[in-house]
């Protein structure tokens, strides 16, 4: 035993919480050392309720069997709303998206998170996607937007798809979202393949 | 109910999760709102390990009532470490500076956790410190380094507690920490005040 003190050991639950907390996304060693100190530093306030909201989290969240989307009920809220239009299917990467695209309140359609995309480096494969779902679902639907990344991962993956869609729902419509121009945007620092895709895409004035 | 998805109401535990991860210090609601999905997407893989993680930290770790450092004994394991100098204390801050200061590996006396600075505006009165604490534990000590932040309530604080130190124990050597260039620190970059002070305590080459 030559350490000074505990701390060091990696047995040592401060440690454990450290490592833990530093897996998070966004966090990193400095970071995770700063929130576990604030936690610590008053359990009745600080780490009480992050606990019980985890757990409550833990218990009563889960995957929409129907959508893929995270909610407390199955089928989610959205896949039963009286108000959304069934014949319209969104397809997005990762429920982050479709929080997204809901805080728009532009799209009053259903939605179809992949969980992913193909990536034959990270080894996703389309069995590990939901595609199977989404397959299954497509009766009654008139049109499937693809809105995945502007990636080359994305795009390779909504042309996979599409090609499944098609061979057995040859009639629905699949579009994509718009490219160009981010609302906001400077031209001067837009990159080069976002600039030749809005001029070629452009609209009348 | 005109609210769309359940999302949005402020009773669904995935928007009571994302709000109480957005209370961590360096995170906001974008962050908190990334973290919540990499927890739920895999409850098994990155929730359970991280609520183990806080409930053990939470159960074992204690705050020593020596110190008021964390650990999982108490006395803590720097207040009780046989190799420890006896004869000085060093007096910090948080329990985060205990632990940098631990990291660098050159000090080998004792600490004492402050919990704060004195500040008018946040309400921090010498009562809200360890203060007392402090002056209960002086008898056998020979000095006290006193590193606190280069602030203006930092050193104020130091003041404060140099004066009550005086009082009781006048022999006491209180020190402080060195002011200047931070190594690896561009005097062009140096902000006025530290290059004034790093000139004003210049020393031999």
């Amino acid at each position: 035993m030559n350490r000074l003190i505990s701390y060091s050991m990696n047995n040592n639950p401060i440690e454990h919480l450290i490592k833990r907390l530093a897996k998070l996304p966004g966090m990193g060693s400095r970071s995770a050392r700063r929130v576990a100190l604030h936690l610590l530093s008053d359990k009745d306030m600080n780490m009480d309720p992050l606990q019980s909201a985890l757990q409550s989290a833990r218990d009563k969240v889960e995957k929409c069997s129907t959508c893929h989307c995270l909610d407390v009920v199955n089928p989610c809220s959205i896949c039963t709303h009286p108000e959304k239009d069934t014949t319209k299917i969104c397809l997005l990467q990762s429920v982050g998206d479709v929080w997204a695209m809901e805080r728009t309140g532009f799209y009053k359609g259903h939605y179809h998170v992949l969980g992913g995309v193909l990536s034959a480096l990270d080894g996703v494969t389309p069995d590990k996607l939901s595609i199977g779902t989404l397959l299954s679902r497509l009766d009654g639907v008139d049109e499937i937007i693809m809105a995945l990344g502007a990636t080359v991962d994305g795009q390779a993956t909504a042309y996979y798809v599409a090609e499944q869609i098609r061979k057995t729902h040859g009639d629905i419509t699949i579009s994509r979202l718009a490219y160009g121009v981010p609302i906001g945007g400077e031209v001067e620092y837009l990159d080069d393949s976002t600039l030749a895709t809005a001029m070629k895409s452009r609209g009348a004035f």
